[in-house]
């Protein structure tokens, strides 16, 4: 199978191309760095990676910004950092992305347990998850030639609890190997239109 | 109590403000009639109403656009219109709403069944709704003063049934009187980051 993996270069992306570099053609892609560089902001750069790489069966998307700030210093345009990064970007990529699937390919896209249960300072990156989670409910119903779409959603992962644990107080971490599986579920998987929850006690 | 309704001249703000207006003070915002007008695509917009209107104890958002087209034919820009309107025009209610909201006030979102039971064409819409459900929770955990919010999530309703009936084949329509009952139970309850779904065998 060959498979792309947006962000793959990422803490998350990185176990993941490891891991399905085992047995599957992997190609990453990178803001910086990569098999191929992407910025996932900009369709026209989104379309000459499709360009670059040709044809996949399996997209996975483990990339996207969103701005981290109390709600009352939070300006307008600070939320379209994310709109125009994790929202936007995900959608972007399955829009263009569509016409590069192989039939019966997937789409995996990523979000966080914001979505579902946000803490402090994140009105931005829950609106952009939650946005996310709906639409792959909706485009799951639309896409063509038996194309499958999922989206992993994470807790706090193990390899980030240095640089978020302050961020998420009582959040039991997740094991990497656990969050590996929800993209190889989505890949390798049947499912389609599923919110993948890789949460623990939340 | 003082109560804002922005899209109070809509199928649903019109029952929801003569429900509310037996009782309470009632201000009515629409884009083009009501008390007072206001293009929420547009911050200054809002602000200039909030500061035409002054401080209020309640505000309720019923208004908001998003294009409703298959998704193989929607562009990035026809995302916008969605991003723009109904969701960041009611983010942008809230943010600039809060310096103008009493001491133990509410914000009532408005979104939609699409984010939870998403149905075809709804790509976008389905996509705004799910954003909001997870801003209003993140946002109700940083707002000061006792300022609680919460969104009012409705099925196909009565009145727009025989708009909409195509779109959502073998949806039990909602009574109005029950949707106008989330809006009472947002507005007069205590409740706070609540989704308030309306919806009947979904």
């Amino acid at each position: 199978m060959k498979i792309l993996i947006v962000g793959g270069k990422g803490t998350i992306g990185r176990k993941v191309s490891n891991h399905l570099s085992k047995k599957h053609d992997v190609v990453v892609a990178g803001r910086t760095s990569g098999d191929v560089t992407v910025d996932i902001t900009d369709s026209q750069s989104i379309e000459a990676m499709f360009s670059s790489v040709g044809n996949v069966d399996a997209v996975a998307c483990i990339a996207g910004d969103a701005k981290w700030a109390a709600f009352d210093s939070m300006t307008e345009e600070d939320f379209y950092i994310g709109l125009r990064s994790k929202l936007m970007g995900q959608v972007n990529l399955v829009r263009i992305g569509q016409n590069y699937l192989n039939a019966g390919g997937s789409f995996t896209l990523s979000t966080g347990i914001l979505a579902d249960h946000p803490v402090d300072m994140t009105t931005s990156a829950a609106m952009v998850n939650g946005g996310i989670h709906s639409f792959v409910k909706a485009v799951s119903l639309e896409l063509k030639n038996g194309i499958r779409i999922n989206v992993v959603s994470s807790g706090l992962v193990e390899d980030a609890v240095d640089k978020y644990e302050a961020y998420f107080p009582g959040h039991n971490p997740i094991p990497m190997k656990k969050v590996i599986n929800g993209y190889v579920k989505s890949i390798l998987g049947k499912g389609t239109g599923e919110i993948i929850r890789m949460y623990d006690n939340c």
